[in-house]
Parts: structure tokens; sequence; C-alpha cells
């Protein structure tokens, strides 16, 4: 195990504590909106101090990496972490790959562990989601989102596919989460379809197996009994000479 | 059979009676609004008394199980529908169970099976929600779900993803049961599709174990060819010493 | 083959025709609204003789009928064709099983067979339902369906689920016909979709039965090696003694 | 190798440069709206000359075909892009078939290839398509897509079916050109879910395989032991008597 791998496993719960707290200084300012100044300011700083230790965790994995550029180019996404705010609560995608880890021990079947993760990962990009279309579309004179209840609802209605168009962003960075949502609102439909059809085939070729089984060990039974007697029918033969 | 399934199975008729006189004392007075105050009363009267006889129902069958811990975690839905008023309506969720048995019976394939349960499933389900979203949304000033006719359309558009957005609720509560109206849309529409692509899948795989099956039989009639061969053989050997 | 059959195909042709003649009948007053008053008369007459023709038709069959509750029984729909003025417009459904003969005789691949088939059935179904729509809710003064491009762009939003809302029916007549499309369109996607699935399961079969062949191949191959090593074996043993 | 194939192949990578020169000469006079006259003429000249190059190489195919009816019949596509000006940003889509030869090399597995080609092709089409729509919906006093955001906004809510409603086409060419984003969304969708679905049966079947090979493997090991015994048991028969 080399020293990147080793950094990587011992700060893994610490970082999701950090993404945590990132999570809270970002999102309760959000839900919040009367919070005294001061008690804002502290959560700015605590956002700060965040992206403080991503950026310090980044460039500690990259020190450590063998290969530098080939750290950076298949850690793209961690590099738009830390530089775009806007990607910021991507971040807390680390909790669901601890998901993922705990799925893999739990050993659901295949088909069920997509639809659970899928699922999580849905549910997890609706809340985030809506918590950012909130934060951009509250301010916009022309918006239509205005509180959280408005926003959970969009997100519903987005991922679905329904889309009534009595809630919806207007600004550049709202329709950006909003293609987001779209596209991880198709893939989730994708899984569970796919789920219930792959189900229904193995339903299917199981109960085919099983057929083969019996038509193979029928076959097997009757050549045993036609070796039988083929036997019986040499043993008389022997007798009669 | 232990004293808490003999129980479930001689009250489950009467439970079904229960749900549908529950069913009726919430939906009529939804549906004839200018119904005279007294009849309203005596709805109001039946809706409490199938409460009373649900929890009781609930408290006998916790004082019969073996380990009652397990059953109140088991039976959670139960629990949260006695608790919770707007879940009332799933007490009609065990009449789609009474469906699930007439259906076992009936042997339909895997796949009919499932596509016309949950099509059922989704049927009631269109026709309760329409109703409880009427039930919220019509006092509500800025509502635009004001009749039963509006609340069955809008349960279409939403169930199939259409959402043209004439017709959407604006209250918390309509806003849930649209939530379990696109869940339940969804999963419909994942049925039929994988319910099609398997029937696609098997109509293939019976060809080819068909053509397999063929190819196995040429090559056994090949095979005692072969062997006839070798025996005549043998035997024009034999004659020539 | 018994009378009656005789009677459907004898009669199948015509019954196309009368089917036409009523579309255009139904159709061309609708597309064409500044119609003079005894052409319109005459387009009605035209409907009315179709109406009589159809239900004569009807009528010959269900005398025929060996068993007449059960020919009554199994011939629902064309009964309410018969009765229903807003199902008359699937009289045309006939063409498509017309339709369905053809592509049985060309023996195109199942899948493909069935795209064909409920693309067919869909584009159909659209501009039916169009003019069925625009029928119904150009008179309304609330109605935002003036047009037959607007009625074929609102059929487009509907079968795709995409639904923007800026053109929807207000009538029930027009609401049911919403329905018809919605559930089409949902239909359609679902057999695009499990055709393209079930394409991909075949081409992973076809692989692996591919790659089990030639196994299997190779084992008799090197069977018959040994048997051959064998029998070499022997004779050497033979010649040596 | 005929000369049209021959010509095909010479001049496939100079007529791409030409698409490419069209496009800029379609595309930026759309998305810049205050250009100068002048350069606006010679956006306009771009566009005329590479229809002239398009028109050209369409006669001289046409003439080096060795049957010209079959190749018109064959090449309709081709000719309606050189009749109809609304179709020729479709002269791009031999970027894609560039794509597609460079996909075949990559050696992708099937699934992921028709993937990564289909979400290829949805990104084309939702870019060319909002730059159509803007060039039409612009203009017309009524329309609500005035910017190339509104466009890609749009495109995004149309090609997923979520359709708001807040953005949508007008014109007659702007509604063609959305139902064509509309199919596409819905192919990818299809496409999407039908990957996955694939996925999960081919994981189910490898598994099933490996299986089936353990337990022939094992029978095998079965009848070998019994066969040893066997020889055994004939040695010690022959050493007795």
């Amino acid at each position: 195990m080399d020293r990147l791998t080793s950094w990587e496993r011992r700060t893994s719960v610490a970082l999701l504590l950090v993404g945590i707290a990132f999570l809270l200084g970002w999102a309760i300012p959000v839900l919040v909106p009367g919070l005294p100044a001061p008690v804002r300011q502290a959560f700015w700083y605590l956002q700060v101090l965040t992206w403080v230790l991503f950026t310090a965790d980044y460039l500690v994995r990259l020190v450590l990496a063998p290969r530098r550029l080939r750290f950076v180019l298949r850690n793209l996404p961690s590099l738009a972490v830390v530089v775009l705010p806007l990607l910021r609560p991507l971040w807390l995608l680390r909790a669901l790959l601890l998901l993922h880890v705990i799925a893999e021990r739990v050993r659901l079947p295949l088909r069920l562990r997509a639809v659970v993760y899928v699922s999580g990962t849905a549910i997890f990009l609706a809340v985030i989601g809506s918590i950012a279309v909130l934060d951009v579309e509250r301010h916009n004179p022309d918006g239509n989102i205005t509180t959280i209840g408005d926003a959970l609802w969009w997100s519903l209605t987005t991922m679905t596919t329904v889309g009534y168009g009595d809630r919806f962003p207007i600004t550049s960075e709202g329709r950006l989460v909003a293609a987001g949502l779209m596209l991880a609102g198709i893939a989730l439909l994708g899984v569970v379809t796919a789920a219930i059809a792959s189900w229904f085939v193995e339903r299917f070729e199981r109960s085919v197996a099983m057929e083969r089984r019996t038509e193979e060990e029928l076959a097997n039974v009757a050549t045993e009994l036609a070796e039988l007697r083929k036997t019986v029918a040499e043993l008389t033969a022997r007798l009669e000479t």
C-alpha cells in the first residue's frame, strides 16, 4: 500500500465530518433566512474553514501521489470541487461512497443494491439541489422558488420529469442545478425499470433451467434402464449357451 | 398456526368491509359538497367508528403477537395508518392484497400478474389520490383543483408524468399526495416496460433453445448412424474370418 | 369454417372502405371549418350512412354467430363503437389490423415488428386524437386548441409526456382523448426501450453461445486425441507381445 | 471498389470541413445578433458557398453511381438536405458518423458504445436544435425564446421530457425542431435504461454459467472416480483368478 492510499484511508472519516460541517455552514443560513449577522458570519467562517481543509487535503494527496500529472487527471472532479464554489455541495458525495461500502458488506443482490444506491443518491441530490436552488433563486425579484417547501416540491416535479411549470428556476445557476436533477431523475427511472426487467428475465431463466435439468435427469434414467436391459439380455444369452 | 395468524384470517373480510365503510364515510362528503349538516355529521361518526375498529384490531393483534416489539417493528405501516389521519385511505390497500390472493389462484404468468397488479394499484391510487387532493385543495382560495373532474384529470397528467401544469396542488398535504402518485406512475411505467422487454427476451431464448435442441438431436442421430456402421463393419469382418 | 367467419372475410375490405368514408365524413368538416351548409350536410349524411352500414354488419354477425351471448361478450368493443359516437373513429383501427397482416407476411423480426406496429398505431392515434380534440375544443370559449396545428402540437407534447401546458384540453371529451394518447405514448416508450434492451441481451447471448460452442469443440478435439493416443498405445502393446 | 465509393472516401474530410464552415456561417449570426451588415453578408455568402459545394458533391455522386435511380432512393436524406433549408444543419451528422468510426476502433463494449453514441448525438442535437429554435423564434413578437440561454434551457427541459412550459416554440418550424428533440430524448432514455437492464441480465447469466460449469466439473470428477474404482475392481478380480 503506497503512502497516498494510506493517507486517504486515515483521513476518510475526518473528511466526511468536514463535509457535514460544510453542509451545515452552507445550508443553515439558506434555510433560516432571519439569522442575526454575527451567526451568519460564523457560518461563513465555517464554510471558509472547510474549504481550507479540503484544499489542504487535495494538496497533500497531490504531493504524496507517485505520478502527479496522472493524479490530477484522474481526480478532475476533486479539483473542480476545490475551484468551483457551485460544485462544493458535491463534497457530500463522499458520504454516498460510505453508503456504497456499507452496501458491499451487507451483500444485497446486485439489482437491489443498485436501486438502493441510486435511490439514496437521488434523495441526497434532491435535498442538496433544493437548498442550492433556493439559495440562488430567492433573491431574484422574478424568481418563483422562495421557500424550502417550494424548492423541494420543484425538485420532485423535476426528477420525476412531471414538470408542471408552477415553479422553475430562472437564473443560470438554478438551471445548472436543474440539469443535474433531470439527469439524475432519468438515471433513477432507468435503474428501476432495468431492475424490474432483469428480475422478470431471471425468473424465466430459472424456470427454464429447472425444466432442462428435469429433462436431462429423465434422459439419464432412460439410458441406465436401457443398459440394464442389455446386461440382462447378455446374461440370459450366456446361460443359454 | 399461532393465535395471531388465526385472528388475522378470521377478521380479514370484516376488516375489508370496515375499510369500505371508512372510504364511503370519507369520500362521499368530499364528492357531494352540499350535504345537509346531520348527514355530514353521520358520515363523520362513521369515520370515527371505523377508526375505533381499526385501532381495536391493531391492539388485539399486538396482544396476541408472540414477540411484541418485533410485531410493532414489522407493522410500522399499520401503526402509521392508525396514528396519521392522512394515511387512513391506505387501509383500502388491504383490498389490493385480496386482489393479490385472487391473482395467485388464477395462475397468470408472472409478468402479466405484475402488470395487472401494478395497474390495479395505480388505478386505485389515482382515484383515492384524486379524492384526497380535492379534499385538501378545494377550500384553499388559491387552489385550482375544485371539482372531482379536475382532480381525476390532474391525477392522470401526474401519473403519466405529462404534467401540463393547468392543475396542480398548492398545499403541503396535496403535494405529499402528488409525490405518491408520481412515484406510483414511474413504477407503473417501469413494470410495463420491463414486462415487454422480458417478453422479447423470452421469445428469443425459446427460439434459441429450440434451435439448440434440433442441433442436439441431429448430432445424436449422426452418432447412432456411426455406431451402426461400425457394428455392420465388425460383423462383416467376423464373417470374413 | 362457419358462416360468421366466412362473412367477416368477405366483408373485410368493404368495411375498411366504409371506415375510410366515415373518417373523411368526420374529419373534413372539422379540418375545413368554412364549408358551405349543403356540403356540410352531405358529409353529415355520409357519416350517418357509414353508421347504418356498421350497425347492419354488427347485426348480421350477431345473427350468424353460433352462440349469441358469447358473441356479444367477445365483441364488446364493436358494440361500444356502434353505441358511443366518441369511439367511432376507432373503426379505423381495422386498418391497423390490415397493417398487422402485412407485417406478418413481411416476416420482420419480432422486435422490429412490434416497434413498427406500435409506432404505426401511435402516429394513427396522434392524428385521429388531434382531429377529435380540435372538434370538441374549438367551440369552447375558454379552449386553447383552435387550429389543427395546435392540435397536432398538443398531441406530440402529450404522447412524449413532455406536457408544456401551453395547449391542453378543458372539456371532458377532450380529456378522455388525452388519456388515450398518454397511455399510447407510455406504451410506445415502453416498446422502444424494451426492443433496445432485448437487442443488447441477444447480442450478448449470441456471443456467449458462440464462446460455449468453441469450448465444446475444443473439448471434443481433446477427447478424440486422447482416444487416438490410447488406440496407438494398445496397438504398440499388441505388437510387442 | 467502384468510383462512387472511392470519391466518397476521398472527399469525406473535405465535406466535414465544409459542414463545419456551414455551421459557423449559420450559427454565428444567430448567436451574435448585433453583427455589422457586411459581416452578416459575408456569413450569408459562406452559407451559400457551402450549399453550392454540397449540391455539387451530390451531383457528382449521382453521376458516378452505377444505378442512378437506386442511388436517389437510397440517399433521400441527402436530397432532402440539399433541397430543404431547415434540414441543412443535419449535414453535421456526418461528424457523428466520424465519431462512429472512432468508436468502432476503440472497441468499447456494445452497450457502452451505444450509450456514448446516443449521448453524443443527443448533445449535438440539443445544441443544433437550440440554435435553430432561437433563429426562428426570436423575431416572433409572441415568442418566449429570445436568448441562447433560454434556448439551451428549453432544449434540456424538452429532451428530458420535463417540459415546464416556461419556454416553448410557437412557430411551425420551432415545433418541428421540438418534435426532433423529443424523439431523440425518448431514444436516449430508452438506450440508457436498456443498457442498465442488459448489464443486470448479463451479470446474472455469468453467475449462472459459472455455477453450471462448477456443477459439470463436479459431475466429471464423480464419473472419473467411478471409472477408477471399476478398473481397480477388475484388476483385483484378475489377480484373484
